[in-house]
């Protein structure tokens, strides 16, 4: 009897937790297949995000066309309301318009290498000789007075590009995925106090460094980054503030060209570069997300909203092919399947094309406080109430493993519902309490609002293309992005279709973004 | 009876063939080990043939650098008689002075690219149209007539360049390992007379191609290699005849940066590149081997030979660590371990670095020709006879794994006994009867010298370094050098004390060399 009671009890507890199992759509869901796996249009899709845009640093040229190439084609696929919506001040635009590196003694070799982002110009082609700097410290920096007039600035890379015996690309382990299953941690402060100093310590070297470097009259700066065989990685650049001061030219490089240069001048050799950076600013400082729509077919749920989106802004050194084209590919499928297959869903559908991502999930912060509910505040529009879920990709090109539920674990059966149709393409989806961070729905989930990232597979994004000079349209696997674009289109209309909103966690209080 | 006369049949055969089994020098052993594994100068070695000498094609200013280096370095261990060693007229030594190729339309992009060896300069930056030209014979290639002028003409890649599953780097696995280990097959001809027909009609198309592109004014030649992520592979390049014709300058390039531009231009976009290449022609034709030797100890046997070797020259899109400063490293450290454990060989012991590998072997060719016997005409010089052996080492940077025969079954048991107190550093070396070729082992082997080339790890030979431009210092794991050091000196070495010289096959008929 007292087991009889205790299992009544957790079964209450259950159907209390859970609300009713949310139903299925099948005939939808083969129209949604068919589609998105006979009918695909994956591969133009990625041509247009990468190799017609080409990098899309926000506010450059390439974010524009691969901007106003969307807005084009979302509304030739009969959306609604596709515009460009501006969310305010980015800073200014800044693109590459011409770059050379080469080391010119003892030998000529040519440099893999790119200009920082927002770096600015060489007066011409700069000869130096390179000096490597090495200084823990302000008084380090001091013994270099006087010696770096005319000179080319290297910092070595930490990176040994030693031969690797693990593959480049990977698909996600049984034990990664059990490690994503298990349940969220309350993580504590992700740094110790010693860190942070030591961050902010290495922060005021660092404009102490730019200072000196321009007083003494240095001509440019090199830096060898992580990576290997002709691969290399970008990172934060200069600045886009309209306000921010003039700094040599700086160029991130391949390591191993980095580190040849370094041993030849460990060895007392002479080491010349010869250099030209022509990059532009683009003084034009509004930014916008792209922004369309399928409106709600059913009168009553038509107010309601499920968002879709991915950020649509890259890094400036490839065509950002995994980070994030591959978000936008699959999320522009995804409405364009629902739209071939006149599924007419109930709630309004909106697609989201953020930019500023990379700096700060700009695009998609700006909007959720203009549209929902500032994080500052908590202040709630009306919008707050009538919306349903927000649905993010930017993991990479992998295929779609599961979700993270950013602890809503009233929102667990839905997706348990939703994902069982698909066993052919996710064997044993994942649908794990955890969060995910960094990227897009944070904006969405920061506001109480339900906003999911998908599990994906890494393919090559940690070793190759997140954030490097390889990321481009030859990282992408077709199959993976039309696995991806069906289950997106299937899971988007069910959260259309359902019963009730997604359920959501508490609101959270007021709290301003650490981005800011 | 008769059992026991067959037995007996066999055991004498078998000492007919093997002679009496080879002694080893433990003492020797135990000296070699401890100067090579604790007094180690791979590194020091590894900078001064990489990126000290830089790029080192045949004739080139990298390769005389590092044959300069080699000759002084060996003297100052003692070796005797280091010199270049002139073999005779390779043509033109070529050099790069300058490279740059960018994307200039539709959108501003870097291509990561290298003029192609002995490849023409342009007339200063060009800036053309880039037109992807696709003709499989004569007839397709006159639709272009009249279209090319000032176009820049583009082969793109056909590797998809698509992730890799796969690591970069390997060690043989034993299913290789039992593979190399099988009796030799007679490999019937290499290839069909079908191939054969379109090798020579794709080389007359080439060279029809060659000429109808300068007819027609293009500027210039971009194509895509295999490769990924940065990494692209140079073949044989443009001529180092002093009568060689002038040709359209020409780049080889990353796959993806050529592909990006195929795919654009096959949407209808303009594609529009700039580029200048400044390459040197030397005029100097004459060429040299590094040679030098620890002369022989022993009054009788000092005349006698053996001789190690590792060609220097490299491709010229990078420094050629694995292709083959590997080799060269290996076999200056054997020496030095030699030199420094006053072992004092009984035989000579001769050290070449060869030049002209690259092209045809014809650095080692005309060394044998010269000191040993012409393959043509099998005529032998006196030294023929005073001969041992040669070893080689040209597969890269990865540890010896064992040896091949080259078909010489008589000189098994000496590489069995000599390899057997290295269990620690190579586990169970396989003395395989097969045969290899491509290097300048073959050279010796023509002419009926014992020559022999290590069988070694891949690591990163067939997915990243061999003739690329990411054949880099970084490519190179000191600990396999100092395996291959140890065990190629005390192979060396045992060699010079054997008691008699290393078993040889029976003379082969004259034959021209198939790289002539």
């Amino acid at each position: 009897m007292k087991y009889f009671l205790l299992t009544l009890l957790c079964i209450l507890q259950t159907l209390a937790l859970f609300g009713q199992t949310p139903g299925i759509d099948k005939q939808a869901i083969a129209k949604i297949r068919d589609e998105g796996l006979n009918r695909s249009q994956i591969e133009e899709l990625t041509y247009f995000l990468t190799d017609y845009s080409g990098p899309r640093l926000s506010n450059s040229e390439g974010y524009q066309r691969a901007a106003q190439w969307a807005v084009a084609q979302l509304s030739e696929w009969g959306l609604k309301e596709a515009h460009l919506e501006a969310w305010g001040d980015f800073g200014r635009g800044w693109q590459v318009e011409k770059t050379y590196t080469a080391m010119k003694a003892p030998y000529y070799f040519p440099l893999i290498a790119m200009p920082k982002a927002w770096s600015h110009s060489t007066n011409g082609l700069i000869t130096g000789e390179v000096v490597v700097l090495q200084a823990d410290n302000a008084e380090e920096l001091d013994q270099y007075r006087g010696k770096l007039a005319g000179k080319v600035i290297l910092f070595p890379s930490d990176d040994t590009s030693a031969p690797t015996f693990k593959p480049d690309a990977t698909r996600k382990s049984d034990e990664e995925m059990a490690k994503i299953a298990a349940p969220p941690v309350k993580k504590e402060n992700r740094y110790t106090a010693e860190q942070i100093a030591q961050y902010w310590a290495k922060r005021a070297l660092q404009e102490k460094l730019d200072t000196f470097l321009i007083q003494e009259k240095a001509l440019g700066i090199l830096r060898g980054t992580r990576g290997r065989h002709g691969t290399f990685f970008t990172s934060n650049g200069g600045s886009y503030a309209t306000d921010a001061p003039w700094r040599l030219p700086e160029w991130e490089m391949a390591p191993e060209h980095a580190n040849l240069m370094a041993r030849l001048i460990a060895k007392g050799e002479k080491v010349v570069v010869e250099a030209e950076a022509q990059t532009r600013f683009i003084e034009d400082t509004k930014a916008y997300n792209v922004i369309a729509e399928i409106p709600g077919s059913d009168k009553k749920l038509k107010p309601e909203l499920v968002m879709l989106g991915a950020h649509l802004d890259s890094w400036h050194a490839a065509t950002g092919a995994t980070d994030n084209a591959a978000g936008c590919i699959v999320m522009m499928e995804a409405v364009r399947i629902l739209q071939a297959c006149e599924l007419k869903p109930k709630r309004t559908i909106r697609i989201a094309l953020w930019s500023g991502e990379e700096q700060g999930l700009y695009g998609s912060r700006h909007y959720v406080k203009k549209h929902f509910a500032d994080q500052n505040d908590m202040q709630l529009t009306p919008e707050h109430e009538n919306f349903s879920a927000y649905y993010n990709l930017d993991n990479g090109g992998g295929r779609i493993r599961g979700i993270y539920l950013q602890e809503n674990a009233a929102a667990k059966p839905y997706f348990e519902a939703w994902l069982a149709p698909f066993s052919d393409l996710i064997e044993t989806p994942t649908i794990t309490l955890q969060n995910t961070g960094a990227t897009d729905h944070i904006s969405f989930d920061a506001v109480g609002l339900p906003a999911f990232q998908f599990i994906q597979d890494n393919l090559e994004y940690g070793t190759r293309t997140h954030h490097s000079n390889m990321d481009l349209r030859e990282r992408l696997i077709m199959d993976d992005l039309k696995q991806m674009a069906v289950i997106v289109a299937s899971i988007v209309y069910h959260t259309a279709q359902a019963e009730d909103k997604i359920p959501r966690k508490a609101l959270p209080a007021p709290a301003p973004s650490p981005y800011e």
